[in-house]
């Protein structure tokens, strides 16, 4: 049910078709860690990998990331990579940075062309948003402008609201995830979802977190969400399972719509 | 999710559970082939067998029918058997009885004490919804009132007053199917079978039908729905999938609950 219109194509995969993209997320505290994990999650074939740079202890020194970004794209070959700091306030690791100074990270790995995406969120004042996208399309790297509420989910037009911010401020895809509290909440998540889709002309990501919300992890994409997040070895937010649960159920998706 | 004051025991199927039973339909026309298609269906596990009966061509003799009862049990074990004649306006077999008739077959089949459930569109006449009511009573078999609309999806309010006159009208259980034209018809079929687990007393049956509706047969559970219908050799409305298939998605709903 995507929209063609929507789909970008990086390193020939598809980010907006039919079925979401599955992207593992990579947690390792150190670079040794982080190959050493980075060969096992790919080892499961997710489509999209993660480098949560928040939980990488060297994160202040851009050298150690740079070096560790190139044996990362040497493993991962032609799989996209997604780099993201991803806030403390929006439920990632406290780092010794400053938004300046993660910025300017942003930078330095946008410089080297390795990773496809940075994630940035739109929360941050609106001339740091501007200055990651600029830093992004100097160096041909897109943009995810992201927002995650971990205490609840705000009502439907405010969700919308979100995702039509990522697109003002010119975002590549545009990313929304919250808590919900009740059922209610997670069919709310999904209509926005499925609301943004029909307005916006760039790729959506969107889940509800915890329990409740895993299912938006797995039936999303009918909603227009084109990216779930499944564990390779560790997890990033709440609710989310491993990949090879997340392809079975893609794979009965997929037969019951005939494809 | 499910309620526990709702679970209705059936032969120790626990009916209204956190994870929907899965019931099969057998739509074969002759006793002979009714009798195999229960034995290769009843092989692949599923939790219910629903008898559509509309499908059997000797539908008019109740001997026939009464005889394939007491095979289609023998099979059966414990497996609790609902007894269903879908009528032709709400996707069912055209068939040579009237309703006066079907209702003198219910009372039959249910004084055999073979079948488990009745299924009976509350859409009739008030009088003929008591009588069937009765005849169950009397025998000590359950009543599913049931509404299907093939068209489209009512509005949320009109849904929701679906499950609320099955309760009035004293079932055992609700059963409520609907047509989704888009995205939101599949959500507000959720929404409303939401709020009425959260309102009523009796469990749930809830689906949308067709491609776009496939996802609810999946994560209906997750909403309050307490059965779900999945093809074990034939399918007895679109949408439905294989039991395999619907049991790997359980699967990973139950592991994604930590259960």
């Amino acid at each position: 049910m995507g929209n063609p219109r929507k789909i970008i194509d990086v390193r020939g995969h598809p980010f907006g078709g039919d079925t979401p993209l599955i992207c593992s997320p990579l947690v390792a505290r150190t670079p040794e860690r982080l190959i050493e994990e980075a060969g096992n999650v790919l080892a499961k074939g997710p489509d999209v990998i993660e480098w949560r740079v928040d939980f990488f202890e060297p994160i202040t020194r851009t050298k150690a990331v740079v070096d560790t970004a190139h044996k990362l794209r040497a493993l991962a070959g032609r799989t996209p990579i997604i780099f993201t700091r991803r806030s403390h306030k929006e439920g990632g690791q406290p780092v010794p940075l400053d938004d300046a100074g993660v910025i300017e990270l942003y930078g330095a790995v946008a410089a080297t062309g390795l990773v496809d995406f940075l994630d940035f969120e739109m929360e941050h004042d609106p001339a740091q948003v501007r200055r990651v996208r600029e830093l992004a399309s100097m160096h041909g790297t897109r943009v995810i402008l992201s927002y995650h509420n971990f205490l609840g989910t705000p009502p439907l037009e405010s969700l919308l609201e979100r995702f039509e911010e990522a697109e003002r401020q010119t975002a590549d895809v545009a990313k929304v995830a919250v808590m919900p509290r009740d059922r209610d909440d997670v069919l709310t998540l999904l209509r926005a979802t499925a609301l943004a889709d029909a307005k916006l002309g760039i790729p959506l990501i969107s889940m509800a977190m915890g329990e409740l919300g895993a299912v938006t992890r797995m039936v999303g994409g009918l909603f227009g969400s084109s990216l779930s997040f499944a564990i390779g070895e560790g997890s990033s937010a709440p609710g989310q399972f491993p990949i090879a649960d997340l392809k079975a159920v893609f794979d009965v998706l997929r037969r019951a719509r005939g494809g």
